[in-house]
């Protein structure tokens, strides 16, 4: 391939038939329509001349463009046509700067123009439930808000560019563990409050061209069958307008996957679920107008086929991917100012890493990068460097002679840089992690250069969160890069020299032991199941909840400058939103990117609330010594409580604070105020409590009137013994066994006033 | 009341009519029918004179007869006759001991007849889920075996002397909150392997006359309506024979309950619910059938009555209640041998409780002591004894002034005995606690003594766990009486100064911290339902398999003399059940009791195990230098867990470790067998996942063959990459949309195959 520019589609497939005078869809013999729903083969849908319709092309995204060359490798093992491989997930998570998911996005579109392909899987916004998941790489966060921000950015950069997007995987899918087959047992609230929030942000503010249904089931139901997913919540409630394609091979059923609301199943499973849904429709079973409906979407997706444009540029796409990923990476730990390293000083650098990055995750995802940049090479631009490998990335070689080089290196240098983390076989798409733990070798190795070196910095590369302790208190920075993308080597050189200034957060808590993390009894589940049983408390909501000590909070992150808040302000108005002013400072003396969290706390209400829930952000730049004042709009829902009894959101009455967090562990400023919140009169039915009927705002006075009227002296006092006692009974029992004396014509009366006042 | 023996039934109730030739009740008029299956008032069934039924007294236990005096209290709050209060089930869990259970349900026998009640409402038998539970008094333990061990010994004590029990409440009522609502969401596995061991032992090893159902919900369904607990498990997989007694209040839906298998509904609802089951039969809404065959079993009831007998010995069954409170009482700590204290010291005993015990819990439970014996009085007899009551129960009077004269008291005695714990109004039946703390007063007393006294000794009482964080490290010895019963003042006294050797071992952890416990962020639930989120992980379970630290685990408690284990022997047979001999020897200078604690320990099968689970134990008493050896035989199912794929308990194959613990987390002899396991072979359909195939033990192998045969070149390498991928794939997807050239009919014969050799 010619260096710079690289062509279109490589493989000669059909893109697009056009006829003079296309057909609508829906009006195609049954069969064709069937046929149109599901991929001619693994990567495309069939092109329907008649129709006008062209073969449309779904490829792996979502950190760059996955267009495989071969047909034969159906799982994703084979080589792709060369891509530009950005950041993953994983690290725009920890940008915190949708600009970055956006720019990514844009880019990938490009590519994906130039490369034929209309559509581009991604992105993923599942939501990091234990740190254990093999796919955690494709993921954002362990938040709702965070993961959901990045990923309507990333879709708005690509479909800006013309190419559609697949916001995935759709829902609960949050381990690779069984994860065709496992039935994710999640509650209403939490599925509302955590497992959803992204994907609807996404679908609210992006309107993917496409959403793609997980491969598991939610409460019993396959994600692809699931029809309160794909229809009431995704289009009723949402309003999703594209088409939902199936995770590949994850229908089990056709026919009641297209009832439920899945359009498109893919791959081609050679005509079997085709031939079921013409089947179902002949037989009176499967409505016509479902598969009409599926058509129209599945139809509207060849817009989106354009014939491929000259090429990108690569050139500017790697520099994009170095610029992008110096925005991702963590500096997590800087004693004594180790960072940056001045120019000209002795570095040993540690590790085969350094010269062979890891830069991505392993699996569907894969993509064929254009180029890597290691970090070593761009190291010694500006540093005298010693390299050792310390040991090899496959275990092989005589580890105590590797070791024992790198600890003759570090010796003799300034200071010693050591990459490690995690390798390929030891994360993917296909199994999740048993273990926290960097290899024992590299925990060696580690401690053995510290031990010798003047000053010692760790730099991490993994998919996901490792381990720190065994080796955390014995070195004086770490700056954890996760995977970078290709450029990830250069970017981590410019953050390790400064010519960066590193400003990445964490997207997900580093525990201290793999033991404290919410879901550690309840992962990856068994015979079938996985029970969710920490409900809402996932990530920093369960360790800020249960006091639990982490190593390093959920946002938590260095920067070469520091920066100070202050003038917090918080205005509500009439409908519970609320205004939220502060002054930023970058108090040190260089430039810097800071960012502002905004998270709320409150314990109104009558559900158990996190201590408290990140509610919006931004990353603002500052020069040495500037200020500025950063303003958030916080609208309802950022007060908000998922009620299963009202199936809505509701804003409880009472205090809220909203406070300022340089992490989701560490507030820097906070301000309370009083929200009216939404007036719930609840419905009253005689299997109502005791305690609510006593309660209520309506019948509550009346009927403790009635009742202290009717009963003997003292039964005040046995008032409050009482609601203690069978508070909890329904009224119908209290009324009829208990003898309360209530008229049950009372009773009709109440719940007919309490029925007026809702 | 004349003092040393209490007649029978004081309320002049109709206790029986008897007629010249009884009628087989269910031949009764339809209505007569309904009637007896509901209270007639309160507390009794109604007589039917032509079928020769007496009326059937139902009064509350467990720890003491509790037969109220009028009519008026429906709830539970006025006197009841006087009878003897024995240790309450916190304590009797504290025993480890059969024995004292049985010699309890015996002496309330004794008692129930003299006072004319043919049915004593206990054991109760629920699990302690979380510590806070209001009712945790009431039941003995975290541990479903010794929970079912003590309550199979009651029951059998009890009705071996003529009296009915009711094992309660039936099932997973673990919290008071809500309690007559709320559905308790727990997992098949966990509700077999946690919830419901202990009801299961009660009624296969002791048949009581009763089960009471419980309040709440299982899994949405009410308890008392609840068919698959009350009439699919309870009596056709455990065999129970007797009736199913409603908690008070309990029944939603007379109808749905009497179909689900709850035979009385108590109390009287006033006809309303009889005439539903009327109209019910009449309108064929319901077979006549299933009245009569819990009419059958009502009138079975009627067995249980006979004339009250002459009293009682008060003084003998409060010298039993002395002496079996002293086996329940754990010494948890007891640094530089403080205790047991030597006659003749000079001794400051401070606390109001050391005056005015606290000695049972409050609701439905309350029983009017005979007479109570609080521990001053009896410390005076041997010691010189300064008292100072430290505070006042209800906080009135002069805190400091009253803090004051403990502190002198201490300060001039050579060792301070602290009484504290919780007060009566700080813990009930009807609601839970919100801490774990006890009463700030009462930790600045013991800080304040700590400070000054040569040597300070707390004794704590208490319905349920308290922390001793913030002033466990100040004291020197600390003895948990929980709650004893009327006489456990002088047991205190008893265990204080050596009269008796201390062998109370913890029924439950006490934690570090209230947001360690595994139901934490899950209780008590809200908005109608409560999680079981931690699953099996309860208890000791949670913080073994999570490894978090704890005050004092499960199972611990210490002795004046000391024990050691030596020679452990497993010997497995060829149906997985084993035999554990061992010796134990008392290492010390006096006689003692040892708890002998078997827990099993495994990882072997599909499913999570807790780090280590009870299985059996026994206590025994040696002398000072003895040996004896203890042989207990585990059956299957001790190593078994219950599998919700074949809905049975499935012994895996593999290690299975036999320990043998001074505590839950201080194991002092293992030894590891191998068990064969029983043979699960899957069932296969095309719903099975890719790897349940290629792993069958039958299929696999030859669907391996057969798939590599058809392959190109390097598919044998493939295998392995696509089993980690799409290993959980249903075979049905993996044959079509895939492409693997499995044949259908081939599928067909390896299911027929596999299905054959089940």
């Amino acid at each position: 391939m010619a260096p710079g520019r690289t062509a279109g589609p490589t493989d000669g497939q059909d893109q697009g038939v056009t006829s003079a005078t296309p057909l609508d869809p829906t009006t195609l013999p049954l069969e064709q329509k069937a046929l149109l729903l599901s991929g001619q083969d693994f990567w495309s849908t069939p092109a329907v001349e008649a129709a006008g319709l062209p073969s449309v092309v779904l490829t792996d995204g979502p950190h760059g463009v996955r267009r495989q060359q071969g047909d034969f490798d159906q799982i994703g093992l084979l080589e792709s046509v060369p891509a530009t491989c950005f950041p993953p997930a994983v690290a725009v998570g920890s940008s915190w700067d949708p600009e970055v998911a956006e720019r990514i996005g844009a880019a990938i579109g490009v590519e994906a123009r130039a490369i034929g392909v209309p559509v581009v899987l991604g992105p993923g916004v599942n939501i990091k439930r234990s740190p254990l998941c093999g796919r955690n790489f494709e993921y954002y966060s362990e938040d709702p808000l965070l993961a959901g921000v990045l990923g309507a950015a990333h879709v708005r950069g690509q479909q800006g560019e013309g190419v559609g997007a697949s916001v995935k995987h759709f829902a609960a899918n949050n381990q690779e563990t069984q994860r065709m087959q496992v039935s994710a047992d999640v509650d209403e609230r939490t599925l509302r409050e955590i497992y959803l929030p992204a994907f609807e942000r996404v679908v609210t503010e992006s309107q993917p061209a496409t959403v793609m249904c997980a491969y598991n089931r939610v409460n019993g139901v396959y994600a692809s069958q699931n029809r309160w997913l794909l229809t009431e919540v995704l289009r009723e409630e949402w309003g999703f307008r594209g088409a939902v394609v199936s995770d590949w091979g994850a229908v089990d059923d056709r026919v009641a996957a297209l009832e439920a609301g899945l359009d498109l199943q893919m791959p081609s499973d050679h005509g079997a679920g085709n031939q079921a849904v013409v089947d179902a429709v002949r037989a009176g079973r499967l409505a016509e107008d479902v598969v009409d409906r599926s058509v129209a979407r599945v139809a509207a997706l060849a817009g989106l086929v354009t014939e491929p444009t000259d090429g990108f540029d690569v050139d500017a796409h790697h520099a994009l991917a170095r610029e992008l990923a110096a925005g991702c990476a963590v500096l997590l730990k800087n004693d004594g100012d180790t960072l940056p390293l001045g120019s000209g000083r002795r570095v040993a650098v540690v590790g085969e890493f350094a010269r062979t990055p890891r830069f991505q995750g392993g699996g569907s995802s894969h993509v064929n990068a254009t180029r890597v940049e290691d970090a070593l090479t761009a190291l010694r631009a500006s540093l005298t460097v010693t390299f050792a490998p310390g040991s090899t990335l496959d275990g092989s070689g005589d580890a105590a002679a590797l070791r024992a080089e790198a600890v003759a290196a570090a010796r003799d240098a300034e200071v010693a840089v050591v990459f490690a983390g995690l390798a390929e076989s030891d994360e993917s798409e296909g199994f999740d992690r048993s273990t926290l733990d960097l290899p024992a070798a590299q925990v060696q190795l580690i401690r053995a250069v510290a031990a010798v070196a003047p000053r010692t910095v760790v730099v991490l590369s993994s998919g996901s969160v490792v381990s720190l302790e065994g080796w955390h208190d014995d070195v004086d920075a770490v700056l954890a890069g996760f995977l970078l993308g290709q450029a990830g080597g250069a970017a981590l050189a410019d953050l390790l020299t400064g010519a960066v200034d590193p400003s990445g957060r964490l997207a997900e808590t580093i525990p201290l032991r793999l033991q404290d993390t919410p879901s550690y009894l309840n992962f990856p589940g068994e015979q079938g199941h996985v029970r969710y049983g920490e409900g809402v408390m996932v990530g920093y909501r369960h360790f800020e909840t249960a006091e639990v000590p982490v190593r390093y909070p959920f946002g938590h992150g260095l920067s070469y400058t520091t920066f100070a808040t202050s003038d917090l302000q918080v205005r509500t108005n009439d409908v519970d939103a609320a205004t939220v002013t502060l002054t930023v400072t970058n108090t040190g003396e260089r430039a810097g990117r800071h960012v502002v969290q905004v998270y709320v706390a409150t314990t109104a209400g009558p559900v158990r609330r996190p201590a408290r829930e990140l509610r919006a952000f931004t990353k603002v730049s500052l020069a040495a010594g500037e200020s500025t004042t950063v303003a958030f709009e916080l609208d309802r829902r950022a007060f908000a409580y998922w009620d299963v009894r009202e199936h809505d959101w509701v804003v409880a009455a009472g205090e809220h604070t909203v406070q300022i967090g340089d992490s989701a562990a560490d507030v820097v400023a906070e301000a309370t105020v009083t929200l009216a919140g939404d007036a719930v009169v609840p419905e009253l039915t005689l299997g109502s409590s005791v305690a609510e009927w006593f309660g209520h705002p309506v019948a509550g006075p009346q009927l403790l009137a009635g009742f202290l009227a009717t009963m003997p002296e003292g039964a005040a006092e046995m008032h409050e013994g009482m609601l203690q006692m069978i508070g909890s009974m329904p009224m119908r029992r209290f009324a009829a066994d208990f003898g309360s004396a209530i008229p049950a014509a009372e009773l009709e009366r109440l719940m007919t006033a309490a029925q007026a006042a809702r």
